[in-house]
């Protein structure tokens, strides 16, 4: 951030009186510029045993497999988030479940909320961001080249609570700062 | 939004290739600057059976009473935010607890992450957002002054669960934006 959104003067970067962070501040009308970590929303759907992926079209970690999952937009809930995901990654309609995941993402400054979820009918295909999307079983899932850590841990999370019966909900921490930070 | 934080000219909002809504894009550098949901993080603190609130200090809803909860931060867990509320609004360094209720407030593009909190010791006072912080039995909760929706929720749900004996999470939204959106 190098300028002021509301007015166009350049920021600075300092600590505002009462605050104990440096924020972007505008030289020119004083707006202060928060940013704050953002919220990735996204489930893994079930049909008949059989798990929905994804594999990536763009970067990063283009041409390895995800849960279907995005950037929560303003104005819709977590849960709709998932299922318009699922729908514009995977052209699949699905019906979110119960809490699964919050993974931080410490180094990516993101909040991912998974859900389970179900897909009604065996229909799916590929949208813009995705090469394919296919069902798996569980001994079909490609672990050495699943896109991300957090969707690895979902989705054990998700098959464990599956042969345990339970629908239970897992936090976890990634942080890949420099060990500085 | 008005100018680019990255190059300092005007934006305009429009719908850009391969996108299904309006978002403030630069005129001269074409950066797109995604508006997202924010979190706020709080928890409901107990000690010895009392739960703590603070009476707020600031606008919106200056002089009514809430938990401590705030905007979370970059680099840091929803836990990690929680705990640090209670201590800048409180100033009661608290244990960070069981998942309570996740609280979409859509008319203001928040996701609110309650969790259940414990008090070790009855130490606690107002921070500089705060008035005043009470430790309050079940009956002495001022229903009538609560300075939010969610925050009527999230000691509902906590009191009806200690009821129970039992570690619910729940979910809602609330929507007060205009009918036409």
């Amino acid at each position: 951030m190098n300028f002021c959104s509301h007015c166009g003067q350049p920021v600075t970067l300092r600590v505002p009186e009462g605050d104990q962070r440096p924020r972007h501040v505008c030289t020119a009308c004083g707006t202060i510029h928060y940013q704050n970590p953002r919220i990735v929303a996204g489930c893994v759907p079930e049909h008949e045993g059989r798990i929905l992926l994804c594999r990536r079209a763009i970067e990063p970690r283009r041409g390895y497999w995800t849960i279907p999952a995005g950037f929560m937009e303003n104005g819709e809930t977590t849960q709709d988030a998932a299922r318009r995901e699922s729908m514009e990654e995977a052209l699949a309609d699905v019906e979110i479940g119960s809490l699964l995941a919050i993974v931080h993402v410490l180094h990516a400054n993101q909040v991912q909320v998974m859900f389970r979820a179900r897909l009604p009918r065996p229909e799916y295909g590929a949208g813009a961001e995705s090469l394919e999307s296919v069902l798996c079983t569980e001994d079909e899932i490609p672990w050495q080249d699943l896109a991300f850590r957090s969707v690895d841990f979902a989705l054990r999370r998700y098959l464990e609570d599956r042969r345990d019966g339970v629908d239970r909900h897992h936090f976890m921490a990634l942080d890949l700062r420099p060990a500085a930070h």
